[in-house]
């Protein structure tokens, strides 16, 4: 496995998996996104740097944070210089381990710079953040027959309203983006709801209260609707 | 923490997590659901075998796995007895872990036996078998403001198809149940799908024709839609 995308779960340094360590342990190098380019700052890197071997070398990677379609030959610029860097390292032979927070398969941006690699890529999956929210509510995602949506309030308005119509329950992610939007639809649709902030983290917060919306929202968090 | 529910994750015995390994070591009572009554088979103890100290004991437990509604005295008769089996153990201060395959909010029997117990509940979230899934398939189960929805063939006909309306992705529990109507809701909205097969498991087996669903298909399938 040349390169192997990791989730490193949601916040809390054991809720990793056995074969997430066991890759790091392994790895020649572990590739880590940053969000601001010479940060050297990584919520991922935090929860799995216990794991790391003390000689292991750590690289960081600047990844813009904004939608690719807003700026695409800003945003493709990185990835193929990402790219071409990690293609670099594969030829060398070099066992690669590239750390996600979460799970790799939801919104991460290691699914855009995989177009530019090489070599085929390897998955671990990880403890998704909706997982771990439910784990602290204590409320089912889903029973018996029942389905559930993960939705992101950065999507279009119909989609987002269809999905309060379709399921009975609701993952809403990115909630800072729009939540007038998602007060109006709890009330509508007459659901409620409990919001999750930095979960894992030392500021981790749980509300239950709607107007927990008209105030200022951290950028880390989910709500689970039902 | 008396009562902890613990995903074990999909199948690979190392897609579990140090907290999880960390409780079922601590714990005096390991908890097994068993699909048939005295037949002391259980997957997820298959998995988490390995991680259970050898003077622990280990207590099945028989749950119908039929639907609730379908013949609720019966089930009721079960989770009552189980409910009141586990409270003696809580009662007597044992710290009891009680295992589920995947993740412990997501269709898990626990949740049933919740209401009956009378000391409060934790949660360890575990590898939900879509999370697996996308990692096999290496498709993105969502990227930048697109959502996807955990659905099951058992639900009803309309709500699954306002489902594939609604999301840019699909994870379909309960393959078996309906394949025809899966069949024909792929070819209607234009869709592709990846079939996931006892996972994880030595017959595991993942099929990207749509013919799969005119064959037998085993109890364990999921699909990815996309």
């Amino acid at each position: 496995m040349p390169i192997t995308c990791i989730g490193v779960g949601p916040g809390d340094k054991e809720l990793i998996t056995i074969k997430a360590v066991k890759a790091i342990e392994k790895a020649d190098c572990i590739i880590v996104p940053e969000k601001k380019e010479g940060a050297k700052k990584s919520t991922a890197l935090g929860i799995a740097k216990d794991y790391i071997p003390k000689n292991t070398p750590i690289i960081y990677m600047y990844f813009p944070m904004i939608p690719i379609q807003s700026n695409k030959e800003y945003v493709d610029h990185y990835f193929s210089s990402n790219g071409k860097q990690l293609n670099e390292y594969l030829a060398e032979g070099k066992d690669l381990v590239f750390l996600t927070l979460g799970d790799p398969n939801v919104y991460s941006t290691f699914s855009y710079i995989k177009d530019y690699l090489e070599e085929d890529v390897q998955y671990i999956p990880g403890i998704a953040s909706f997982l771990q929210g439910a784990a602290i509510t204590k409320r089912p995602l889903c029973l018996g027959q029942e389905s559930f949506g993960v939705i992101n309030m950065t999507d279009d308005e119909n989609r987002i309203k269809e999905a309060f119509r379709v399921h009975d329950s609701l993952v809403v992610m990115k909630v800072s983006a729009n939540p007038k939007l998602l007060k109006d639809l709890l009330i509508t649709n007459n659901k409620k709801a409990e919001f999750l902030s930095n979960m894992g983290l030392e500021n981790e917060s749980v509300k239950c209260d709607m107007e927990f919306l008209d105030g200022k929202i951290p950028y880390f968090t989910i709500a689970q609707v039902y």
